[in-house]
């Protein structure tokens, strides 16, 4: 693909790239359970902005890999968001019914089997990882399980939990959102990266401000579009963090600033990228698109 | 330790390891949320027979690896059946309120952190693989997420749930342990043996024999515990599963031929080690110790 197409048509081919990429990692034999099977394809196909997977393709082209290369990491990344909101969306989490417009994985199987097809979705993930072509799989592994893990993506949902109808100053929910959304993100970013040319010390520091503001202002805009959003054009439950007394962006900020913050986030990751030029242009291009999105 | 020492010796001595290396693996930086981190200790520490790490270890003694080159893998597995026992016990599975002897994760800490903390665990398993020196990386790993998975852990306990109330043949009840714990052991000794000298084709084959008859063992024995023995020796809730109306091997078989298909196992076990002599040892004293133990 040419570097003169636009980004809604880079990113439509990658997002069905991507579709077909998990498709295949999620095409089980006669050995795997059909009702696990069919619970796990419901969460992870059909839908989703595939944020993460545009992050790993963008990266993947700013060192030179092919897209083939980045697939398996691309789908690693999203099964882990994938299974996440699986989790999210439990009674015992957040209780929605909502996901991507259609019934969330719990409504559509049973608790049961949407738990454990969240299970079976994160070891997969690390299956998918096992089958890439990145130069050190030790690293990779090390990189997406700690994304993954305590101090990444489960520590900031568990700090979400903790502060339901809690104050947070802005400071401590950008922490969280570093945690909860971020870390993935730069998870995606780094593996990307990992499929082409080897980076310099400072290109990977740049990489990864450009992870956190880019994926700090995805989060404020979600924030925004939660208040000024519907569920018809989201996917999802629309003004469920007020509802819920969670702290966000808006609630935190107020609504003028919550979108002058985002702004000033995006210009934070078009700076990250400077040293880059041309070679950067989809991660730039990604940064103006979670900003600037209506869903 | 020499090869004299008593497998009573051994083991305990095994199992105070794997609880110090499973220490350090679940000690967290000042970035992850205590509340996260303590449930997580709370599932993986302070109890079990540690079935899996004894068989890693003992199938790296096997193969020459010293201890040391193990405990990463050993960690590994271990942390993975603890998540699965975390995430078994919640009320949408299992509904249990008693494990190892203490009230399960989600009565101490509640569901929504017991969730979060088997998640966590998921991810931390696959991280202690990271660092660990076995010689292919992605060749561990993708053993580890394949057991784990919809084709080994995760679709046998969806097996299990689909058949609550549903009579099974003997197969399919075989079939149903050799995902839900039959390949978490199978991946334990492949992954401890991998530790040491390569093996042949036909060792691989020979030890994938003593894991799956071993495994078998070890749940027959389980269902038989189940019936005749009590939760102050168990630690766990006895005679739950025909509470539950589950196929067990004494309901498929009966008391009486369980207890023989048990040793018939054992025999399978330790005659697919005979090719490996005095190296086996203590591959061949687990056998023993799963089939014949009382808690």
């Amino acid at each position: 693909m040419h570097a003169d197409v636009a980004f809604e048509v880079w990113s439509s081919e990658r997002q069905r790239r991507i579709e077909h990429v998990l498709d295949r990692a999620l095409t089980f034999g006669a050995g795997t359970p059909a009702q696990l099977a069919e619970a796990m394809r419901y969460a992870a196909l059909g839908g989703g902005k595939r944020v993460r997977p545009l992050c790993a393709y963008a990266a993947g082209e700013l060192t030179g890999a092919e897209p083939e290369a980045v697939d398996a990491l691309a789908a690693a990344v999203e099964m882990i968001h994938a299974y996440s909101l699986v989790h999210d969306d439990l009674p015992c989490m957040d209780d929605d019914v909502l996901r991507r417009g259609k019934p969330t994985c719990h409504v559509a199987f049973g608790e049961a089997r949407a738990l454990l097809a969240g299970d079976a979705l994160q070891a997969h993930a690390f299956a998918a990882l096992g089958v890439s072509s990145v130069r050190d799989p030790g690293q990779a592994l090390t990189l997406l399980a700690h994304a993954a893990g305590a101090a990444g993506m489960a520590g900031g949902q568990a700090i979400d939990l903790a502060h339901v109808g809690v104050a947070m100053s802005l400071p401590e929910l950008e922490t969280m959102h570093r945690m909860k959304t971020g870390a993935l993100i730069r998870a995606a970013i780094r593996l990307g990266a990992a499929c082409g040319r080897p980076l310099a010390t400072g290109e990977t520091a740049a990489l990864d401000t450009f992870a956190d503001a880019a994926g700090l202002a995805f989060q404020v805009v979600d924030d925004v579009l939660d208040v000024e959003g519907s569920a018809a054009i989201l996917g999802k439950t629309a003004g469920k963090d007020a509802a819920r007394n969670k702290p966000t962006y808006v609630s935190v900020l107020g609504l003028a600033e919550a979108k002058r913050h985002a702004a000033s986030l995006r210009e934070e990751a078009h700076a990250a990228l400077s040293s880059f030029g041309g070679a950067a242009r989809r991660l730039h291009e990604i940064a103006d698109w979670v900003t600037r999105r209506t869903s």
